[in-house]
């Protein structure tokens, strides 16, 4: 057992064992990825899942997942939102492992329970909420954040929690309200820019809205929405006597970073009375850097917020975190549970969370993001924030320059510098872009290239839209230790690639 | 950073760091939990939250997470489901959180993608599915778990993901159904026990059915589900034109391990079309005994199923899984996303996990779990559930012999051993339980007490139903390594602690 007096000393040896393995794994793969295709990665972990057994268990599995890993720390691999976690984060998350505390009630977690209020007073004070007022809790990241952001406002209308439809107030554009077996005339309706996460559509889903409650909303080439666009699908929600219960604002698209216009979507939220909910689990990094902090100008303004520390924050998943402007607006989540948060333990002072959360155990995430503020400050980790950002405008500008890849955005009125950390570009083909199909399938099958060769791991996507010449290949820089050399040696990777699969 | 080859290397300080600090932490804890109210906790974590800063940061505030943690190794603390870890899990979760991987994608997760889908096929035969028919996801819990197992229920008759009603199928005695927006007439109802863990309510609020769709089915003193009464209800909501879209019946409810009646309840689904849900988020636990395996008979009928392995399988939090009986079932959750999983890259061989979670990004919570079978083996972990469960049965019946001490269900026809490793009891004054609000207050108060004196964390629920005499007192027993000894020193603590609260 890892508890008690003796279970440091218990931990001690497969630690050791735990480390050793994770050096020989690393070791093994020798780059961002372990070369080949899935199957022999399949057919490696059948193996060793079918053999290993007894004490040394451990050991080969762990060099088995080391091998098998595809390393954010590598300067190659610079695919996705998913960080190098930091050493002293990594060790903090090892403390919360072996003592397990659980966030869903006092008894479980006395210290846990402190901590992770004040880390969320913390949080909630850098959005430029008032931390006496605002409320929030550990989520497994934005996904979660953006369902409890959307369960709010749809409860703030319907009253679904308890059934019952509750009064509608501050809607005072769209009369007397609907309910989830309401006539279609008022059918709840949500907000997002067409490059929003697709989170969102899941959320209503799960929230029994129907994914089509989803309205997408215009976005400029960069995929930031347009205002105009927002206020002009809101007129057409109150014209045809739907419900708008929320406006979800993305800061940080997750393929280019933008970052919608803030206070113009607080402004129109106000106006229509819908909820406004900002997804800044990517570009609420930016929080943590002086010189891009005013990009998310605005956020104050919002009802709720979702942030992710697993992504610009170099935490281990999961670190998410959820925070409502006004405690109060949280109600719907409220809950009493005999067994967990007698209200005479509470009157007694035992402090409870499990109202917060739409969870019941819960692992304390807040530890190790707290031990990292409390390591390197905000001062540390927004040298780190603008280490990736100015990684990411070398990168980008290295691409425009370069005749066989081309930048998107490149050339726009507004700059084609990235936001954050992330660019999207592609791999012209000799004879130029012009037939999108087979540059599509260029791009494609040159980035499995770099994975089945174990050269780099390159993310992808696809612009909004209909057919061919959509897809994009992407960077997200993550790691600031990485140099604009190792940027510059993976593009002309991704180039090599794609001169090869011309060829094949 | 913890990645790359210098990444052990890195940790390997800091490792050091947080196992002294643990110990020190335990140390000067030298009990189950610290002594005080929890103002004082508060304090402590303010003062070591305002003043750490730099290296010595990682110490500090994992000595004060030890030092204000409720430790579940030490056999006073036998609260919760809240299982003291194994040391060989909690080493395994180390190698995860230093590599980071993300299970929303192959290309974070190369290693680890494999190795979840082995591992549940593995947990689907132990529960009697076909391997090769079952499908499932690891989730933070048994909340979210039931959450999905009642999605996948509502979406299979309302469709609601895609927004649009489906035709319903296996609903014989319903005729046509509903529809989020359907007449009041075909609502949709899911039935489950008075004994039923919270968040089948907290599913149906979240899924937008309200929690008055869970109609509660009555339990039998030991809280076990009556068949008979479940099968009127089924009718009763057939004649008002309901809509019974869901039975979840409890393989271990949370105060008594109570396990529903599996086999009837899988008959009684299908005679009215419902999808059977079993939570066995507790009582799954018993699939690792040989002895207590039995008392599961029928799980393999379900239509989905919650397992938590960090409760009767002493894996840090979180290790929840949820399975489902035919993969097919699982359509509602599928999910295209062009930057994690296109459609291209899964005919070239790339598998993805995405449209089997709620979550996006996701944590490898398979691989402590995977560790910990291959180390100890089925049979190793079914010696440390017998030995709790035999605990539970000595604890027992030490109540039952002590005389200030009262068993629930003492006397019972059924017997009154525990079915796992829970029981419920109080404290009885001086004078008798027949003042049932006192009694209630006294049972209350000293187990507070036992808190604030640091001498024992004792579990505290309320029977069903209302008015005074309900309070009880509760041991859950999931410490393998406590002795019989400990346990009754634990109880002869209760009883101090009633004698002194009836003269305070």
């Amino acid at each position: 057992m890892s508890g008690g007096v003796g279970g440091a000393a218990a931990l001690e040896p497969l630690v050791r064992d735990v480390l050793g393995a994770l050096a020989e794994g690393a070791a093994r793969r020798g780059g961002p990825v372990a070369a080949g295709a899935p199957a022999g990665i399949e057919a490696a972990v059948a193996e060793v899942f079918r053999t290993a057994s007894g004490p040394t268990a451990l050991g080969r599995l762990t060099e088995l997942l080391s091998h098998g890993s595809a390393d954010p720390a590598d300067p190659a691999c610079a695919a996705h939102l998913h960080c190098p976690p930091l050493a002293v984060a990594v060790a903090a998350d090892l403390a919360v492992s072996a003592l397990n505390p659980s966030q869903d009630s006092w008894d479980q977690a006395p210290a846990a329970t402190a901590l992770e209020t004040l880390l969320l007073q913390e949080l909630a004070a850098l959005l430029g909420y008032d931390p006496a007022e605002a409320a929030g809790v550990l989520t497994s990241g934005g996904t979660e954040s953006n369902l409890m952001g959307l369960m709010l406002a749809r409860d703030r209308v319907l009253g679904a929690a308890t059934g019952r439809q509750i009064e509608l107030t501050g809607v005072p554009r769209t009369g007397a309200g609907g309910g989830l077996g309401a006539a279609a005339g008022a059918r709840p309706r949500i907000l997002a820019s067409a490059a929003a996460h697709f989170s969102v559509q899941r959320a209503a889903a799960l929230l029994g809205l129907g994914e089509d409650s989803v309205i997408p909303v215009a976005v400029d080439s960069q995929l930031r929405m347009k205002a105009g666009a927002l206020a002009a699908k809101l007129e057409q929600c109150v014209e045809r006597g739907q419900l708008p219960v929320a406006i979800v604002a993305t800061a940080g698209t997750t393929d280019t970073g933008a970052i919608d216009p803030l206070r113009e979507c607080a402004e129109l939220a106000a106006e229509y009375g819908a909820w406004l909910h900002v997804d800044a689990a990517y570009g609420g990094g930016a929080l943590l850097s002086d010189r891009l902090a005013p990009l998310l100008d605005g956020i104050e303004l919002a009802d709720s917020v979702s942030l992710d520390w697993h992504k610009l924050g170099w935490q281990p998943a999961a670190a998410g975190v959820f925070l409502v402007r006004r405690s109060e607006t949280y109600a719907s989540l409220a809950r009493r549970a005999v067994y967990l948060n007698p209200a005479d333990d509470e009157e007694a002072g035992y402090p409870s969370l499990l109202g917060l959360s739409l969870r019941t155990t819960r692992r304390a995430d807040a530890f190790k993001i707290a031990v990292t503020l409390r390591t390197l400050g905000r001062e540390g980790l927004g040298r780190l924030v603008d280490a990736c950002h100015e990684l990411a405008v070398a990168g980008a500008r290295a691409v425009a320059a370069h005749p066989r890849l081309e930048l998107h955005g490149e050339g726009e009125p507004g700059g084609s510098d990235p936001v954050l950390t992330a660019f999207l570009f592609r791999y012209v083909p000799e004879e130029g872009a012009a037939d999108g199909a087979r540059t599509d399938r260029l791009n494609a099958s040159l980035r499995r290239r770099l994975l089945r060769e174990g050269g780099a791991v390159v993310g992808r996507t696809e612009l909004p839209g209909e057919g061919p010449g959509r897809v994009r290949l992407k960077l997200t820089l993550l790691n600031p230790h990485a140099t604009v050399a190792e940027v510059e040696r993976l593009l002309g990777a991704v180039v090599a690639a794609g001169v090869a699969e011309e060829g094949a």
